[in-house]
């Protein structure tokens, strides 16, 4: 028998029901037409209780473990799971203690206190917050949580599958992102007992992708330290117990790279309106990418498993689709250097439109007449199209230049 | 008796039922603790088909006039309009055209396109694109339907108050954005009708807000064209029957600042994980300036009326708010124009902890010795407290350094 069943599900769903959110599906009309009319929907796990699915898992594991935790709580956390096991055991009223990395943002860091836990900074990886968790707990008589490989856990992030399958009668295909592998085996448990027809396919950011060779090997392989957008399923290693699971359970892995993780962020923010993180943006990356198509028969659901962003990384995100789509663009050229000719230049520019946001003068390092000037300006276009009439108009004004980037 | 009925709210609920989407309620753990307690939920109708409730009452315009607009329907708007009446007639299998500000982003003009729409180029502002628009219905027999002042479409917005009534069952307090008052006076109509005790509050941006002057002199004032944020609902003047309903069913009209507006976008963003154009987010602003309050005893909800913004806009405010809590600040600083001076700042600035952005030497209008340089450093920092670390760092470094922004 599996050591996770249906029945640990539905357990778990009782234990956590009174705290986590039954998150919204939702349609997705852009996903939909791109895969030539399937129905995708997209399940909004971003708009969970601290932003991601963690808080099922957390709360389970405090329901099972009952009284033994009435000392409390620790964990070793970069993130998500850190913020999810403090408001579970504030919702429970027990203590919590987390070990975060030192260069943690300190947004985490006040978010997870903010819910009432003691942070506790060890070490530069998770992998040693993790370790300096066990020893606290070993130490205390604490309950150490595991992120992922605990079967408490994987019970508790199988919930989202029940109610994947109460909201969506004609499902037929899961997409999930797969980190330790928690979520996506539990997923699968509570979605395959009940029909075993429906596909489930797990979602790794390339960079840090072990489960392929992990499935293959048939025990957990280590993949190296690198930095993604996806950093939250930036895990090296599998669990034993969730590999297993995995192997079980999931139909498929496949891999998406940086690229397509940031633009299907993109894509979420413009037509889906939602802020969705890298590691939660994996799945609909997969499908716009075609690492795996969306049922031709019934309904494809992308989980978005979270929403854990902050504005900064949003901001960076954002510019770089403006540029790749055409709607910013950089150009140098070059000006005489007398009253007025900067003037004319950027005439030429208004004229066709574009919106200037930065003009800069280089003298320095490029190949000039001495009564030159170089200038390199940074314009907001309204699209790839209107970016070449805007060179254009440059062009007739007498103006040499040529694109940086755009 | 009042131009539009709780009857006709109902019968337009039938009408529109089948395209619209009944979107979710959201509840705001952030909302309500920054008022001391309270129950803050978020209408998420940013979530709704074409991103804004406009849908709501295109279709019911639609079902209205029935036949009548077999030779299809026209209108002119700048943006949320425009894409709802495309979307609206493209259900219902009527040919549609919109007329849009030349200056219009070619993304609305797309999607309009997109959506099976004529879109005509008329005019610089939106009252002369409705002027084209009710030309061309006078000229062609196409139905001319107004964004706002049509009891029609008040009683298609209306349907939003609805959903409310069923989903919020201690509901005490509605807060809603006020552009051309349908969507207000169509949610009032339909959740006063029910339960009079219920408070609706509306909501406009200070730089085009002509309602509270337009209700006290009891006629429509016109308020000077201002570019803003909310750009939304920046109508310049109400209409004569939207006045005469928020008059007779809202219970207060209140006005929000520009950076309120800039701030409760990044709150949905980072908190709510939404994302929220600057008009649909006018009533977060207005509980967080305090300019209303939440109800003590029972809900208040905030419609978020929609999440038509493009991913640049998005970026600028992101920004802006990075800046606003010191987790990106500008430094200037001057260092001895020799070889490794720079690389000795740097240090500085890596051994404590920011981020390094951009580095620019600026060696013309700045106050220098002849053998020093002017730097300027964008850095990111993890908020004040780090900032203040980071530039302590670099004055002891020997460095005379000077915030610039942050």
């Amino acid at each position: 028998m599996s050591p996770v069943t249906a029945e640990d599900v539905a357990r778990a769903r009782a234990a956590i029901g009174d705290v986590a959110r039954h998150t919204p599906v939702l349609p997705s009309a852009t996903l939909s037409e791109r895969a030539g009319g399937a129905n995708v929907l997209l399940k909004a796990e971003s708009l969970q209780r601290t932003g991601s699915f963690k808080i099922r898992g957390a709360l389970n594991k405090l329901a099972s473990v009952g009284d033994a935790c009435s000392r409390g709580v620790v964990a070793g956390s970069a993130g998500n799971h850190a913020q999810a096991l403090a408001f579970a055991a504030q919702a429970r009223g027990v203590p919590c203690e987390v070990f975060m990395p030192a260069e943690a943002s300190i947004g985490k860091a006040e978010a997870a206190q903010a819910l009432g836990a003691t942070v506790r900074l060890a070490g530069a990886a998770v992998d040693d917050c993790v370790s300096a968790a066990r020893e606290r707990a070993a130490e205390t008589g604490m309950v150490f949580v595991h992120p992922f490989d605990d079967p408490d856990v994987v019970a508790g992030q199988g919930t989202l599958g029940l109610e994947l399958l109460e909201d969506v009668p004609d499902l037929a295909k899961v997409i999930v992102p797969i980190g330790g592998g928690g979520l996506a085996s539990g997923v699968a448990i509570a979605i395959k007992s009940a029909r075993p027809g429906i596909e489930v396919v797990g979602v790794q950011a390339e960079t840090v992708a072990p489960f392929p060779a992990s499935l293959q090997a048939g025990e957990p392989l280590e993949a190296p330290q690198a930095l993604t957008i996806a950093d939250g399923i930036a895990v090296k290693r599998p669990g034993k117990l969730t590999l297993a699971l995995v192997k079980e359970w999931v139909d498929d892995v496949v891999v998406v790279a940086e690229d397509d993780v940031a633009e299907a962020m993109v894509m979420l923010l413009e037509k889906a309106k939602l802020v969705v993180e890298g590691a939660g943006a994996v799945g609909v990356a997969a499908l716009l990418a075609g690492a795996t198509r969306a049922a031709t028969d019934g309904a494809t659901v992308v989980v978005l498993s979270g929403g854990n962003v902050d504005a900064g990384l949003l901001a960076t995100v954002a510019r770089r689709h403006e540029t790749l789509v055409g709607r910013r663009i950089v150009v140098l050229t070059r000006v005489p250097d007398r009253p007025g000719a900067l003037a004319g230049l950027l005439d030429c520019v208004a004229d066709a439109g574009a919106n200037m946001v930065e003009v800069s003068h280089l003298r320095e390092g490029v190949d000039l007449h001495v009564r030159e000037t170089a200038v390199q300006l940074v314009m907001e276009t309204r699209g790839k199209d209107h970016a070449a009439e805007v060179l254009d108009a440059i062009a007739r004004g007498g103006y040499v230049a040529g694109i940086i980037r755009g």
